[in-house]
């Protein structure tokens, strides 16, 4: 049989992943065994056992130190899935340690912070992408490339939401997450999708609606937005912690030339006739509903740590969506419109 | 052959238009078309050209002056379809006459008009139904029975929309028509879709993005309005005048159980497949896509004459929606949320 | 008041009904309540209880004989809504006393009765209209519209089914309805939707399935049909006699440039979103189903009747339907491809 | 940094590639980098350059001769993709190689090659798995269980369609190509998602509707087989080579309690409105269709060649698919009804 060449290391990634929780376990399985060109080398975690489970079940090392990824010779780029009050200063860590960075939203938790992320990777030259997934599905995608070609004509009315099927601790959820680590998402999503024209202002709603006892914790379960831009366009962002009926998570477009909408909640095309009436199964798990989306950023993220591409979702981007959540926030606290020129002179 | 009883005139309803414009006309043909029961007596507009017109095509009377329809011995009742600065006098004098009154929407444009219109009807006795045609239609009634049975659990979350394929003639238009005249459906729909829980408070954002050279005249073209409410459920309601593809009112309530959706943009269930994909035709008018549903207010209305019912959709539905829309041209012109209290206590 | 023309009898059509049984009950209150040019003058049935109380409850005179609706000077039009035996010879006899005719289908048993009923219209010169309301249904009519457009190119493969949610008494369904009664809907669909291409050959399945202990009384609950069409098209046409789920009329054309298809069993619009899933409500009567179609149905009559037009559904598609039923009975019956042209020969 | 374990190379399977066309370039990248587990070692294809190009691509070794993937040491399993006619040959020579066998549909021609090429595998003790990949799309998938959980009862009428979007070479089919490559897919569907009934009669009818010009060479372009099962059930299987608007592949199970239907054309949940109506994008590729199931099919087989389990579709499910096929040829060809007992007697 003729020769064939080795399966080169060199076309393989090696990636370390800090943060062993319920994300970074689903990016360690994506590294492992949904990505042909990345090796998952290592797993860091301060809780030992969640690292040496997960390095274990998918063959990597492990560390309870985040430290030794960043500095790891054998490691080529970082994905952080850690809590997200860690995320800026891992970021700059990693920066300076040379590595190319993944980080999972929201990538700081305030204006200074996000800058110096994104400082940080600028001076050291490195790759910094963050986790909106969004942007890599498959559907907004399409809506983004009709409302590039101009199907849409300019965007008036835009509409993302995110339903969220379940909270499982309550107890254990940060006051601000809505809009923090849920919202943020729809924000970037706004922003991707009415692309070029910056937020002027925002008013939102936020209420206990799920779990009322935890609402002197300061848990928010129930968020609406209202964000005007600076090309007249009015969005509505929605988020809640409990949608009985699986996860959902949509956008709608709508502009002087029509409308695009993208977001499904069916688990598959089967449907079911019974006496009951023409039934769908939903999705229950952000993980199976942008199980593409999440193998897709990470591709992405392999492609900018070979240097092949640059990141497409980067720092600046997590920046200008926190700051639409920093006004979301100030809003329900003032129950006044806030202006996201108020937001940047304050932080 | 058997006897058989001659159809009794006593069974007929004979009604009286008032206003013999876009929806009049529509009514018109609704009343001497599609209601077995009703028969169009009169139409009265002070464009004697119009009135004429309309009456002889469908075989009717006809008058410039309003007042004779309100006092004439052959009317049962009446349906007031004129500009809407005309409707609560109108109410009021139908009333004073005694007869059972249908008004299009809106039925005052202020609280005090209101209460007048509401109180000539109590004082008189008579029926006093208003013309938010939503509710009868199929599937926005299907969502109502879903939430009375409690399928959906404590509605959190409403979103109401209306988008108007078109704008004919912008300089026609009054400044706040969006609110008004448009939007007022969908607050009548939360109000409807929420039930026993009254707003609380407004936010609204509005522009002239359609039409902006109507901007100064004060034509907004563009809307969207935040309302809380007593039980905490929060609602973006959202208009445009200018949707590309078509007519489109649609609602969504998701609630601690479960979510229900109603409205449809489709003329019918044929798809066409081609290589530029799937096709759906959509609805261009109003008065298609909610045909059924004006139908059958009307017919309520003919019961309601003939005393076999009271009004499902009363002045106090009116008024309450009418705040709501009061509240949010205050937001717009405050740039602050304005709660109902405050526009109780100024009016 | 200004004088109005009295609403003049001379636009009125006066309509007798022969048949007071499920659908002609149906359509008795089509004519009564939802036709505003036509009144049911008379019911005519055997059955003197069930004209009596039907024409009771709808204002009309009625008689147990039949021939006396055909006689009356005071009726312009008839529906024959009678068992299907009958169809045929009350045709002819309503023809013969110079009525125009809408008979339910089918119009005939059998070819030669085919023949008759068309003659008698033809010598008579009055209009002869058949049942098929689907070719009145918006989905079906803009399928139509799209391949009389070219949008798909030449048919080629279509797929027109009919499933009926339940067999309420099995004992009382002669042997062949399926074919003669349900399928012959379909039979027509193809004909209307493949135009001008005349079918060749047909194949035929047919078992109870559904009831079994009634296949000794030579009932047949589900069948199908392949039909061989002289442009090459192929069909499939499919029924059964208990769909769980509710009432299902579809049709599917497959062509050169595309396919369209027709057909909904959605109640409404309205989607409910549980734990369960999404769910739609589906229908469960033909009359609900088609209540549109049945009413544009005898719309087109009342007019054809009036002579403002000629009817677009002819005793000739009846008898072309037949054929293919007759030929798929046939088939059934010796597990042999049966041609139109053996059936036409033979009969 | 803890050491790992290296990732063990006997944790991955090594798999050989017969056949470099088209569905085996794909094969080979689904091996090469969706397929975690398993690495191509080699590909083959007598045209050298098909084989070096592919191999040189993915980086696996190449030869111009099956025979030696068949005997080669490093490869733990091999993948059939060759031409059709040559399927069971090599099915017996990988099998009396000692090599686990997956071979893409059909697996042979004649009942006969089925059988050597079955018993090769049971002789040999080797799992041989089928490229019935629809039993692995998560649609009909779910449509099997809700089959199996009981929620539509017996099946009593059954639909499987596909629609190829196009017919590239028409001179290069050959002429059964329709039913022994395409049909077969239906066929396979219909005895798995009606369970435990074997199939007994076939009536068929094909015609060359899309390229006519090559109906002389045996061309057949269309096809529809109408199939009777020992419960009774009755299925319509239908199959074209030129779906305008894209890939098309579904199927609908009618049974005694409901109803299942699978299959999507749609490239993504985006949907475009516009003042040409609503629009979804189709799917033009059956790897684009079912990406995930080819994937899943390949990763089963991976499991399969570890001994962790054994095929769920086996060269007995290709050999009772085939014999459908052969009778539907058969029917054409006399244009009568076929039984399955006939086939398997001239076999």
């Amino acid at each position: 049989m003729p020769e064939r060449t080795a399966r080169g290391s060199e076309h393989r990634v090696r990636l370390g992943l800090v943060g062993a929780g319920r994300i970074g376990s689903f990016h360690a399985e994506t590294i492992a065994r949904r990505l042909p060109t990345a090796d998952l080398a290592v797993v860091a975690d301060p809780l030992a056992d969640a690292a040496r489970t997960l390095a274990g079940r998918l063959d990597a090392a492990w560390t309870a130190e985040p430290a030794e990824v960043f500095g790891a010779d054998d490691v080529d780029g970082v994905v952080i899935a850690a809590p997200a009050r860690a995320h800026a200063d891992f970021v700059v860590v990693a920066a300076e340690a040379g590595k190319p960075v993944f980080c999972e939203k929201p990538m700081a938790l305030s204006l200074p912070d996000a800058d110096r992320a994104i400082a940080a990777a600028a001076v050291a030259g490195v790759p910094l992408q963050v986790g909106f997934q969004r942007r890599f599905a498959a559907d907004f995608r399409a809506a983004r490339e009709a409302i590039d070609a101009g199907s849409i004509g300019t965007p008036q009315l835009l509409r993302p939401i995110t339903r969220d099927p379940g909270l499982a601790d309550p107890g254990g959820v940060p006051p601000w997450t809505i809009f923090r680590e849920t919202l943020i998402h729809d924000f970037d999503v706004l922003l991707w999708l009415n692309p070029g024209s910056p937020p002027v202002s925002v008013f939102a709603m936020a209420d206990a609606l799920v779990a009322p006892d935890f609402r002197e914790g300061g848990l928010l379960d129930t968020a609406a937005a209202m964000i005007r831009f600076d090309n007249g366009a009015i969005a509505n962002a929605e988020a809640s912690f409990s949608a009985a009926y699986g996860y959902d998570v949509r956008a709608e477009v709508f502009g002087s030339g029509g409308m695009v909408t993208a977001g499904s909640h069916e688990v598959s095309a089967m449907r079911l006739y019974t006496s009951a009436g023409i039934t769908q199964q939903t999705v229950r798990a952000n993980t199976a509903l942008f199980l593409d989306a999440y193998t897709a950023e990470l591709a992405h993220f392999v492609e900018c740590v070979r240097g092949d591409t640059t990141p497409s979702v980067t720092g600046a981007d997590a920046r200008a969506a926190l700051a639409i959540a920093l006004a979301a926030m100030e809003s329900v606290d003032t129950g006044t419109a806030v202006t996201i020129e108020e937001i940047e002179a304050r932080n």
